[in-house]
This record gives C-alpha cells, structure tokens and sequence, in this order.
C-alpha cells in the first residue's frame, strides 16, 4: 500500500538533536549538545522511599485510571508554589497536568491554532516548542531576542499587523540562549497583550534553577491574558515525564482537559502521586538550591574554557541560571559547517541556526553546561577549538 | 480578552463518562459506567519491589530523558510476546512505546489524518477514539458490528466508494459490545484491505483477557497493513500509562516518532524501567491468567443478575473475556431517558447511544463488570430493574 501522510506531519521541521542522536550516543564524544539535567542530582533514594510509601499504602489508587486534570493533591502543591514564590493567585482547578511541559504545547496547538494562524516566537527560540505547533500548522513569525528580553517595537508592530494567535515566550534562561527578560521588559510585553486577542505562553522549565541575581516577576503579575508551563523536568527529573499547564480562563482550560483527555486521558497516576509524597517528604527548596549551586560550578567552568580556549573573538551569554549558554563566533565561522570537524575532535553542540524562524545567525551555537564533568567542559573546549582551528586554515 | 478556539476543538464529542464523572463518584452508586479493571488485582508489592530495585540500582538512567520510541529492553519484551503468542514477527525497531494505547491513536491521528478523510469504524464503537480522531477532523463512518465481527459487505462497498484512510477495529472483547470477530471474519478483513491504501487498525487491550474460549488470529497475521495498537493497562494496571503502537512501514513508523517526539518527546523513562522489571522478575502469564479468572465469576455473576432480574425481554452478549456486555432492551426503552431514574435508584451504566456514528440504537447499554463486588453486581442489577419498572409506568 501507499501510505498518504498528512499535511500537517509533512511540515514539521527536522529535529537536529534527533538527527545526531547516534553521533552524540557515542561515549568517546564530549556532548554539549543535548539539554540533559546533571544526572547525579537525581533524587533517587528519596524516590525509591516515595515508591515504597506509595505502592504499599495508596497502590491501588495510584495504579488506577485518574481524572484528566490530575491528582488534586499535586495540582494543590503547585499551586502553593506560585502564591509562595511569586505571590500569584492559581487555583489548582486551574491547573491541567500534563505528561512533561512539551505536552503543554501540543494541547495548546490542539485548542488554540488553526492552519494560517500567527505564531509568534523569540527568534532565537526552542525547536521541540516549533516542532509540536507546527503540527497545527501556524505561520511563524520571529521576534529579536535582545539581551533583556525580546524587543518590544517588533512586538507592537506584529501585534498590531499580524494579530497572531500565540506568543510563545521563555522568559527565565531561556533555551537556546541563556538570556534573561528583565522587569521593564516582562512589563512592556504584558503591557502589549493587554487588550489584545494574542494569548501570551510563559514556558518557565529553569526558572527555579536560578544561581545568581534575583528571580523576576513573571507575566502573569502583570496580566491575566497568560497561560503558564510548567515541568518537574529541571527541578526533580525529566524521566517521569511530568509538567503542567495554568489556564486562568475557564473556557480555555475546560477545552485543554478535552484536549489532554483525547491526547492520552490523563498523566500517569503513579508519577504524580511519587511526586506527590516526594515533596511530602523531603526538603525540596534544598534540592532545588543543590542544583543550582552545582550547575553554577558547571556554568563558570565552561565560560572559563570558552574564554582561555576561543579567546575573544568569541562572545557568549552568561546565564544566571538554567542549562544553555549561546556563543557568537566571527562572521566568517558557519556553526553547522564546524559542526563534522568538532564531531572529528570529539566534541558536539547544537547550531545556532537550528534555532531560528526565518533568517539565521549561522555564526551561533547552544552548548549545554549541565551534563558533562569539569574535566569534560575543558577538555571538550579544547576539542572545539582544534576544530575552530582547522575549520579556518 | 476572547479567545478564538481552533476548529478541531469545537468538534469533539462530547463524552458521557466526563459528564456524569461527579455523579458515578459518589460512593452510594453503584457504578457499572466506567470502564476501570479490578484494582485489587494490581500488582502493587511486585512494582513496589520493582521500583526500589530500578531505582537504586539504575536511577541515574531511569530519571533522565530517554529515546522517543522507548527504551529498548520494552520494545524487546512486547516483540517477544508477539512471537510467542501468535507467532508474528514484529522488530522491536517496529514499536513505539506510548502514554497508553490512546495515544496511539492521537499519533495516528497527527500522522494520517487530513480534515474531510473518511475513517472507517465498527458502529458501535470505542467513544474516545471517536475523541482522539474527531481532533483531525475526519468524517466518521460507522460499519455495523455483528455478532462475529463486523459486516464484510458493508466494508466492502465503504472501501470502494468512500476510500477510507483509517479502518478503526477493537477485535477482542470490543469496548463497548464485548464481542470478537472471528477467525474468518479476520481473514475477510485482511483480504478487502490488501491492496487497497486503507490502514486497519487493531486496538487491543482486552485480547490476553479471555476467560473463556480459544485465542484468535491477529490481523497481522494476514496482512502487513496493519498497525497495532497495545496497553499495559488491562494486564498491568491503567495508573502507568503505558502502552506501544507497532507499524511495520518504516515510513509510516518513521512520520509516527516525529509525531510522539512532538507530542511529549518520550514516555516516562521510569514507568518503562518499572515495567521491564516486573517482567523480569514476575510470572507475568500467571498474573494474567489471575485477571481472567476473577473476570470470569464477575461476567458470570453480571449474565447471572441480568437475567434474574431483567427477565426475557433484555438480550446481552455473552463475552469471553475483556470488561463489558452489551445489553438490549425492548424498542421503547431509550436507556439515556433511562438513566435519571436509575442514578435516583442508585446504579449506573453508560447509554448506548453515546457509541454510535451515525443512527444509534437507543435501547442499548454498556456494562461494566470488573469494577464492582459479586454483591455489589447483584444489588446494582436490582436497582436498574426497579428504574425500569418505573421507567416503565
């Protein structure tokens, strides 16, 4: 037989990561490709406590099918989060869980995008964010990300020309850049989509992960015209596959719960109610903190290398939280031509280009600090710049 | 601000089971709407034990992102089931493990489906894949389902004249009517796709439930084009959300992980490790095997009530294995009207008319039988014959 696939699957982009999946599986390669948490800050003994506790005593509940939105008792915990952290009103009736953060943007698509739309994105932003809208097949737009934010001009002349349907935003370490929006800047934005028909996403995984300045005052201080993602992926560990979505409009919401339920009827019952006893049970500011005290060793190690290995001829990011940093190499340098003689070297990153709605920056490149050993971050800096070296003979 | 929902939301049926989810909460109905397996039959201290081990002694693995297909040692344990139970020959590289079969069919949905293609489905049928579909707005087309699978003649004139894209099957045990094709049935089935650009699809969470009669042949056994939808949650438990879709077109397989990686990247890597440990360590056969037998004494005491007090005037299938009966009752009994009146007297079941495409036969109804005591079976079946006896006046 033939098979006619449709439309929408025919249009999503290629995924880079995907692609080179085997080269970077290669343990003889230094990767700072992927966007892997630091694995030994998994808490896996508190989890296997949490297991224990929860199959013996609530085993038949947790292993039962459960309501679409999830668990009451994890979307309460969330919820006390945002009022504890960020003074923030979220009702846990407002709170969908849902299978990682990524799911957050099929069901958004699902509910909210229909082929045509206008989707505005940071440029540069995250690909797999790209990836699952482009399966409702919006029309991309890209908006500059400056150094404190996005640039606001472009957004009021995309608002106001384009109307488009989404603004899709990481506005805390943002991925693939590290960058930060400032207050003024988170202001202005909501400011903008005030009044307006554009739905503003706050894609918030490493907010938490924050190891140096003050954390910042997130969208919805500002407006109610907001839906949040959130992702237990950074903050306990991205293999339980567990995140969530704030929809404060109820009319929203009541239509991403028939989304999630057609998506796959709820999360798993027994991650959430790990989670669950997990934060019942332990001192999870602790953690939080522990990772961000070793991601910022991670971080000072690479910029470090970046800076003795690259010299000054490479500008870089420098994150005051989070997983990513973005280098900006000479004009001259194409990161995705770099790209087989760093493999050569033993070294991988992600283009920069990878990364861009419309015209790209191929001088650019993503590298992720977080997974890779003191001893990898200089080593593997010192493959790249062998690469540099041959690429410019 | 007003949001402007896509089209494809607006289009989704709306389910019974979410409708009246607060009504059959309350623990004074007895319910025989939902469609839950008995959970006194999980295997809670095998996954408790489970967890410990694949925590301490993989955590580090367990927590951390993972393929989109799943991890391989699952896809080896699925493939290796097929073989022995039906002898297929099915690649672990041709499975992709899902947040339970339901998933599937969104991935077949994102990956197939274009608004307007006609998808072909038993009448009646599986309401949430109505759900999950209906998000790609198809057209639906109902094909009667008879006693021993569904009208070949019928199949034969949609193929020809309405070109499906999706022939949406359920076997074994079908959710609603518990009734199996059979074996010639089957060979039927295959024959009519072959050679047409029609891709059937067998769901089958039920199958390895039979309590009674002999095993049939998967349609892969007569065609390759097949897809095959499978869930760990009538043989494990529901709470994981676990289960895979086997596609044997490497292009179709291929379009189908860029599909799952858009839709929540992978599935829970710990849920997978959990899993691959149970079977490791359990006899999983007998375990199943446990299943059939406790739903065998519930079908019988259900047929048994049935027939005590409903009387003559009410058919029902008699099915071998899996979770529900079909009930039939005289013409002038519209069980939707029906049902008011048995939540007053304190039991509930799912109208029938809610898994039709198309006309619907008003005096049907959908019960459930594992989820409820032998007692409970008996004073649930009094009940709904007092509500018919009212209904009745």
């Amino acid at each position: 037989m033939t098979h006619t696939f449709s439309k929408r699957i025919e249009q999503v982009p290629p995924s880079f990561l995907r692609e080179i999946f085997k080269i970077i599986s290669d343990k003889r390669i230094i990767s700072f490709a992927a966007g892997l948490p630091n694995p030994d800050l998994f808490p896996t003994d508190a989890f296997s406590k949490a297991a224990q506790g929860t199959l013996e005593e609530t085993g038949n509940t947790a292993l039962q099918y459960g309501a679409t939105d999830g668990i009451p008792e994890l979307r309460t915990i969330i919820s006390r989060s945002y009022k504890k952290k960020d003074g923030i009103e979220v009702h846990p009736d407002q709170i969908i869980i849902t299978s990682g953060s990524q799911q957050g943007l099929d069901l958004l698509g699902k509910v909210l995008v229909d082929e045509g739309d206008v989707v505005a994105v940071e440029n540069p932003t995250y690909l797999a964010a790209i990836q699952a809208l482009s399966l409702y097949q919006p029309h991309f737009v890209g908006i500059p990300l400056l150094e404190n934010g996005i640039d606001l001009e472009a957004l009021r002349t995309l608002l106001e020309t384009q109307k488009p349907k989404l603004l899709y935003t990481i506005p805390n370490f943002q991925n693939p850049t590290g960058l930060t929006y400032d207050n003024d800047i988170r202001k202005g934005v909501a400011g903008l989509i005030e009044g307006t028909n554009t739905t503003l996403v706050e894609d918030d995984p490493y907010g938490e992960i924050r190891f140096e300045g003050e954390r910042r005052t997130p969208f919805a201080k500002y407006t109610e015209n907001v839906v949040m993602l959130g992702s237990f992926s950074k903050i306990l560990a991205p293999g339980l596959r567990l995140g969530w979505i704030v929809a404060r409009d109820p009319e929203l919401y009541k239509r991403l719960e028939v989304a999630k339920q057609a998506s796959d009827l709820h999360t798993s019952t027994l991650i959430q109610h790990l989670a669950v006893r997990y934060y019942r049970d332990n001192d999870t500011n602790k953690h939080v903190t522990d990772i961000a005290l070793q991601y910022k060793k991670q971080k000072d190690a690479m910029v470090a290398a970046i800076e003795k290995y690259l010299g000054s001829s490479v500008s870089h990011t420098n994150p005051e939280g989070g997983m990513f940093l973005w280098a900006t190499f000479p004009e001259h340098i194409d990161t995705a031509k770099l790209f087989p003689l760093a493999i050569e070297e033993g070294v991988a990153f992600v283009p920069g280009e990878s990364f861009f709605s419309g015209e790209a920056a191929k001088n650019t490149m993503r590298i992720n600090y977080t997974n890779s050993t003191l001893e990898q971050i200089d080593e593997g800096m010192q493959r790249l710049a062998r690469a540099i070296e041959r690429y410019s003979i």
